[in-house]
């Protein structure tokens, strides 16, 4: 039961729901933050709360942003003609760090999954195909998984006969990498996919 | 830079600020509460909103709890004779989850360590002396380090003379641990110490 009443027990269960906290690292971060009541405790509660109000989805293309249209919808430097379709908001954050350049996005909000019971309509695919002939290409950026692998598969039959291209993420030797280390698919992709020095 | 505006950026850099979490859990854990936000985004942020307000530093024995004297301390109940002292309030909460019994703590705040400038001054080992008589035998439950068996040494010199039976935790093998795995230190000390079955 709680040691430190109510509140503090609340807080605990609460924090430990966050993915990749558990209940005993949930109790370590509530004591460190009443530790540090003045300089992280308040801080996060109102970081917390404005949040809250402020955060919303991007009616246009699913990432999450206090602005709807979001910041990359809306900016209008952002006309390469590619958007780059995504599973996740947490996809379009990592492109976004990597700096892929002036292109916009399409969150789907998951990968087909029928053993999970996700179709096409839990999906903002309906959503993209009516986005897409804005674009020159759309570049299907879902995971190297059966399931992204069938989702890439599904838009693409979606946008046959439209004149826009489309295009996945290349497969190969991650950078850094070393090959005694890669599975026997991404090698032979890699080779397959070698290019001139 | 921020892909879903200064707001979630700043919560983004507090979590990452909690122990357990860096900068790409942090990442991952606004993600899932801006998913989840009716079920835990606004919850926590209450939660927190509440804990901020309601916790406090027991004024007798340290604890974190949202009254002073902390709910231990004021339960008559616990009326036994020991007080078990733990360098930090985790160590409390970690021994009354073990249900170790009707007993009173004190938390010294940390332990002391002449590198890291930690004198006596810098832990709340007045505050120990000056309750001590309350108790027939106070348990020094500090950790199995250099540090740790300092403090106590320490401890147990500022009660000499007095009435009072100084115990420490019992050293041995965990219960569930393989001897194999254990350390030549804590085999000596179980062996030492073997009780007769």
């Amino acid at each position: 039961m709680a040691t430190g009443g109510p509140e503090i027990e609340q807080l605990i269960q609460l924090l430990a729901r966050l993915p990749g906290l558990g209940p005993r690292s949930a109790r370590r971060a509530v004591l460190h933050l009443v530790k540090k009541k003045e300089q992280l405790m308040l801080p996060l509660s109102a970081a917390l709360d404005r949040a809250v109000t402020a955060v919303r989805t991007c009616e246009i293309c699913g990432n999450i942003d206090t602005q709807s249209p979001c910041s990359i919808c809306a900016d209008p430097r952002r006309d390469s003609g590619m958007v780059i379709v995504v599973e996740d908001v947490s996809d379009l954050w990592a492109l976004e760090r990597a700096g892929v350049g002036q292109v916009k996005y399409h969150v789907l909000g998951g990968v087909l999954s029928p053993l999970d019971g996700v179709g096409p309509d839990d999906l903002s695919v309906d959503a993209l195909i009516a986005r897409a002939p804005e674009f020159r290409e759309v570049v299907l950026a879902v995971n190297a998984t059966v399931e992204g692998q069938t989702t890439a598969h599904y838009i693409t039959d979606r946008l046959a006969g439209s004149q826009i291209k489309v295009t996945r993420l290349a497969h190969g030797v991650p950078v850094g990498g070393e090959l005694d280390y890669l599975d026997e698919g991404t090698l032979s992709q890699a080779l397959k996919a070698r290019t001139e020095i």
